[in-house]
């Protein structure tokens, strides 16, 4: 059980369930998969968590633990189907809550460890948003002599600039404007670029190794895949709903890939934690009380938050 | 100087160039870039090959031979453009003609060697088929363990079933009907497939590292994107002239990938030559003369060949 001290941020993804863009939610329904507190209660048989110890939760709270991605640490494909933090259907048939809450109760494995140096007040949103960037930032091997490109400055893209400043790559953030560019070299960027600008996909052509794309929304997929070096990959980060449409010669003239990568298995999560906190990296922040979720809710559509808003949790009275 | 001993293989390329899919062609114009044959004549700063020697030249005949991607040995991603070894434009502005011909004046650096005891009737569709299979195979790491599938049984994918078989990967192939499985099954295929039936998309839901998709024809990528398994990769390697267009999510919810391949730098196609000797690896091949190319050419329209025709280059007299 954790208790309601720290902070549960809202997220693009509480605004996708909300309007069933994720398909059928089952009611009463409490959203919140980026969850952080202290430890107020363990079961008998838990050893790997104590009571006051700060920890998190993130999107998934369990999985078949069998399979062999399971095996792998990668519980977020895991072959069975994981169970989602919230809307999920646990073994015993109930249906998962997520953390607009005061307490929540899950499976001290995934239950991660929060170092005490993140300030509670911002660290939840990596629990899924950072672990979002982390995970493909890893697998496709960012880090010095890499050239990283961002798209979108958003919830997910802005700590996605700083992990990958942090593992050395080169970063450049390619941005629908420039409203966000002193923002976005300030987290570590070394280049940022309008993409409502035709001059950058000219520019830019062939540029990068990796590009992650956070945007959800329907992107031309072709002018991206352009802009990657030979052996690049695009990664798709977000769930967009139009089929993504490229054309194969770019493809094949330049063995460049496109991916998708959802969050990230536990081990994951838990060393992109611990290295957030070694290279102090915690996503920007407004911490808001339980009254003002909706005014937040309508925010967040309106693009009105940089970046991300934190629930303080002791409001949920 | 490559003499006429040996053969020539006709490929679809051949009738990409003809039909001018890829392009507009400069005239006259000699195709055929799967070429065969005995070094006649060297030049006095050569040091690789010798008269006599058994040699081959495949599709690029030339690149900078200074960028990042030609020091790596890729030199078919040539950051200038490399040189096609026919309808190419050669440094002195020269356009290059290919192996339907008595004699080629090749760049040693081009010049592969074709191990003696590859019988040189057959040989030759190694040259392009044979490393646009052998490069993904090696670059996306087939190999024992490793479930592969190869979509389309012509004259690249046959070529693909035994490589993929001599590596130890398991070999599935993927094609329309059933009607070459006893060839497939002879070259090294563990399993065969009609995707005519719908039931094989439901069969095979989840179950490949690797495909390697060899129809230039519009398939629906979308179908075999599902049969990948999580971190599984989808290669194009033809040149589907339509849009590829898949859904995102099944893309990001088992982290999967598309990606393209051309056919290969130079190492890789020397290395494929010597595996091919070393597991006695041929394509299947019908040997025909010049004065046969235009039936010849209907046939590979009508695909009515098993698996690519060769020809007989001393009847280019």
């Amino acid at each position: 059980m954790i208790e309601r001290s720290g902070g549960r941020a809202t997220a693009a993804a509480d605004i996708h369930t909300v309007r069933g863009d994720w398909g059928p939610i089952t009611y009463p329904q409490v959203v919140g998969h980026e969850i952080v507190g202290r430890v107020a209660q363990v079961g008998s048989a838990v050893t790997k968590h104590q009571v006051g110890d700060r920890v998190g939760v993130g999107c998934e709270s369990g999985s078949c633990g069998e399979c062999e991605q399971c095996k792998k640490g990668q519980e977020v494909y895991c072959l069975k189907g994981n169970l989602q933090t919230y809307n999920g259907v646990d073994a015993d048939g109930t249906i998962t809550q997520g953390g607009y809450s005061q307490t929540t109760v899950v499976n001290e494995d995934f239950v991660l460890k929060v170092p005490e140096s993140l300030d509670p007040a911002r660290v939840a949103p990596l629990l899924c948003a950072g672990v979002t960037l982390y995970s493909p930032l890893k697998h496709w091997k960012a880090g010095p002599g890499t050239k990283v490109a961002v798209i979108g400055m958003g919830g997910l893209g802005h700590v996605g600039v700083k992990i990958a400043h942090a593992m050395g790559a080169e970063v450049t953030v390619l941005s629908r404007t420039l409203s966000k560019q002193d923002d976005g070299l300030a987290f570590g960027a070394d280049r940022y670029y309008a993409t409502a600008d035709p001059a950058t996909f000219e520019k830019l052509a062939g540029t990068f190794d990796l590009i992650l794309n956070t945007v959800s929304a329907g992107l031309d997929h072709s002018q991206y895949v352009n802009l990657l070096a030979v052996d690049g990959t695009l990664v798709i980060l977000g769930a967009p709903t139009a089929p993504i449409s490229v054309d194969a010669m770019s493809l094949v003239a330049f063995r460049r890939s496109i991916a998708g990568s959802a969050n990230g298995g536990i081990p994951d999560t838990q060393e992109m934690l611990d290295f957030c906190a070694e290279h102090s990296i915690l996503p920007e922040t407004e911490l808001i009380s339980a009254s003002q979720i909706n005014d937040a809710y309508e925010r967040v559509l309106a693009s009105d938050v940089r970046y991300r808003f934190v629930i303080d949790a002791k409001t949920f009275a």
